[in-house]
């Protein structure tokens, strides 16, 4: 259920503890505290606040909050024993199927990093395909303590900033989507390529994964973004363009098979909250690429 | 064992045949008739003088000529049964080492070719990956006779002209041989890119074959053609570079991971005897390639 | 003064010929029969049937309407004898501050053309640069009567459909107008380019005459379009970018002088009522354009 | 006329001071300095040998060395009464045939320059642009007296090498030359681009100055660098390219005029003995460019 940001600033603080709560796993306290500050102008200000509790808060309150949330594809969501907020989470990068060798990794990297650090490895899978996980796990597992403490509360940070944009409406949202849009443009007949077919991948273990697929407009551009309306997971990814198609239908000969035929563009996305443009500019003869704006 | 072509002109017509017969699979008689002819001012008149005894002998002698050459991977050649000359053809693109359901599916080939032609398939396997050589096949088949038995002798040209270039040295020789090479620019230095790390692959059933490796010199280039001194298989190809080690190592930024690290391009050869020059013009952000020149 | 297609439809047929009478040039007929069709449910409609009414005119009345329109540069220009509207077409390309060579060039093209095909020659000013009237003036002279007489039918078609969607507003509003765009993106950067200053040139007489500047915004476009709002002109033109100072302003070395300083992108225009995006993709080392969308 | 390095480290002292000793404007105790160092190994050896004696002299002695040189455009140059080489040099760059305004302009440059650092400006012309010396001479004039003195060694030291190369031939000659090419490749039709007539301008004073044309041979290169055999004079450059016709010969129609006709490339020349290579990709719809190798 969602609220405006009107409603919450003149609800009960009960209510508005309630409303807003879960927000942030297991601790009430962060609620409570910020309902004391409204009004916010802002779901950002609101955003912030909850933050500022937990920031402020001693640090053993904040060791116990962060100590709240579950393993990565651990035991507990093994066992339906999380709240629903990460369950969900866990599940939209495929944390919840994994393969019995994939989950004894995890397992064994979250009990490295518990032993080393005190506290359950947290990352904002929502910003990450299921590689950028693993590299990230493996990457802050040889963090010092201080550096790792400060990750664990800027991904809390992350997590909690899009569990409130789907809770909250109102003004000053917080940006949290990205977008990857693509264009193909003609360059042998100067306009723009309609009807192209286009295909998305992702890279995972060193392997393409067929994501979706679009076919171009009348404008070269697709009807929606690639990836839109939330964040862009970190991770390698490959378009593939059947240009080979496209100008058979033109009636051009490039060779029997044709110069090109299936155009592969890789690149990675870094930034999720960012806007990645990869056009395909192309002949029967070249092509090229970047990433445009 | 090579002979020059002032020694053929000029030994007797039996060592003559002896010493060039066997380019023509099984038909003395065609090194018999071109002996008469000599001599010849380059390699490729007596090449041409030897298909020409082909081509003007009557219908029956040329279809016992074709009938004399082995199936594809067929029996005779797995019996070890067949000319050494088809054998190690047939073996430079994997005819020998087929899988059952791949021997299978030649055999079919085989049999349904030979029922509506009443010849075996010939195709120059030089010129061909094996995907392509699969291709032909079946696209072969629905030509009508007249088509298919032009298509027939042309490959015997194909596959003579190569057997002619191995035995014999001298003035015009005939062109049998392609080059695929690269060249990777740094446009983001205005410079070479030296030290980049390149593999080719070949795509057989839809999937990426490594072929080997090189690395770029100080002129962007290797030292090396990609693929040189033979025919360019007809088939299709990627070259993949690992620019994101080369950006890496002149301390750029480009995301982490880098919007580009190992950059693929795909194109296809259809003309084993030409020259494919297929570069990348790279920054962290962007890149171009184009047959070239 | 404007009027509303809704007011105009529903105006006394006299009010209506004087509204819109003079989009015509010295044809009040072509009011009157639109008069008696309304109403008229988009203005592309009123459009056609005031051109319906030329095209079904006996053709004396054609000549003396295509008659009625004065020579372009000519001698009743100069005077000031001519209708407003045409003055201000004419003005705007420059045809009202010609040299005494140019005008003397007019005067004979004037002269040869009444000569050939007993009518003022006739073109859309506003659809062209200088050069291009030349050019269209001195190739229709070649045509033979029947093609001109076409020809000019078409041009009275552009003139009257501009002046058309000055005067009237209301739905279905027919397209008049162009847009020149243009795009820096720094791919040395993998960025927009902001801050770069364009100039833009029209070539007239083989030379570069200054139009207009623009400096990039964040996004590294211009806020306004290079050409918006009104036909393009057919004609040839030249973007310049000042990409040193980018790349300077970067502190980015790429010898000195720079390898390159001003980027000059040259292309023409030949569709009036077109999109034109010419972009820039550029580093210090590099650059390219196409015709974008 | 030229002299082999071994027999300039056969012949006499006194032949020896003759022969390589105008080298180095009058001072021929550089050539006899260097003649008791003999034999040389390669020909740079000679050049350094003999700069070692300009760079371990005695102040006095490098000065009086240094104002033996003629004003550039001076006085003495328009009388005659400078050396053959010094006279030759001038010419090289137009410095001989000066307007008015332009002698007055060096002429008062060479004044600040001789009351600032009591040597007249040295500057190895064959380097430069006109417009190059100019901004140098501006420049220069901003230094302090150490910076300059090192300067105008510098300058002796690019001069008195390419003199050497003119004079001497041998084992290790210095690299002296530089090299601008171009490559037109039309991705249109996946080959280069024969036929296509291109012309190089150098910019002087804001306007572009032609300097020569040249047509594209079969693989699309010039048969001649368009520049070669001689330092490249730093500068700034134009090359054009008839494209338009080369598309239009092709019976490609990209609108009228063409979208692309006259395709400038503008870029600087900043290292003269280096290789400058600016090729043109090319559809009748874009183009790109690069400094290639």
């Amino acid at each position: 259920m969602t609220h405006t940001l009107e409603a919450l600033n003149r609800m009960g603080s009960a209510d508005f503890a309630a409303a807003v709560g879960d927000t942030f796993e297991l601790a009430p306290w962060v609620a409570e505290g910020a309902a004391a500050r409204r009004p916010f102008a802002t779901v950002t200000a609101l955003h912030e606040a909850m933050m500022g509790m937990v920031r402020s808060a001693p640090r053993e309150r904040q060791i116990e909050f962060l100590r709240g949330h579950p393993d990565l594809a651990g035991k507990a969501a093994r066992a339906g024993s999380i709240t629903d907020e990460s369950r969900h989470e866990q599940a939209s990068v495929g944390l919840d199927s994994l393969s019995e060798p994939e989950f004894a990794r995890f397992h064994r990297l979250n009990d490295a990093y518990k032993a080393k650090f005190g506290i359950p490895f947290i990352v904002c899978v929502r910003r990450h395909t299921r590689d950028s996980i693993l590299t990230q796990f493996e990457r802050r597992l040889g963090n010092d303590a201080a550096t790792e403490f400060a990750a664990a509360l800027q991904e809390i940070f992350f997590i909690t900033r899009l569990r409130m944009t789907a809770k909250v409406t109102g003004e000053g949202m917080p940006a949290v989507n990205g977008r990857l849009s693509t264009h193909v443009l003609d360059t042998h007949a100067g306009r723009p390529a309609a009807g192209v077919a286009i295909e998305l991948y992702e890279f995972a273990g060193g392997k393409a994964h067929y994501i979706q697929s679009a076919i171009t407009n009348a404008d070269g551009r697709t009807d929606q973004p690639l990836i839109g309306g939330r964040p862009l997971p970190i991770g390698r990814y490959e378009l593939r363009f059947d240009v080979g198609n496209h100008f058979r239908s033109r009636g051009i000969d490039s060779g029997d098979p044709p110069f090109l035929d299936i155009v592969p563009l890789r690149f990675s996305i870094a930034e999720p909250e960012g806007h990645y443009h990869v056009p395909l500019l192309c002949t029967p003869w070249s092509y090229s690429t970047y990433r445009g704006s």
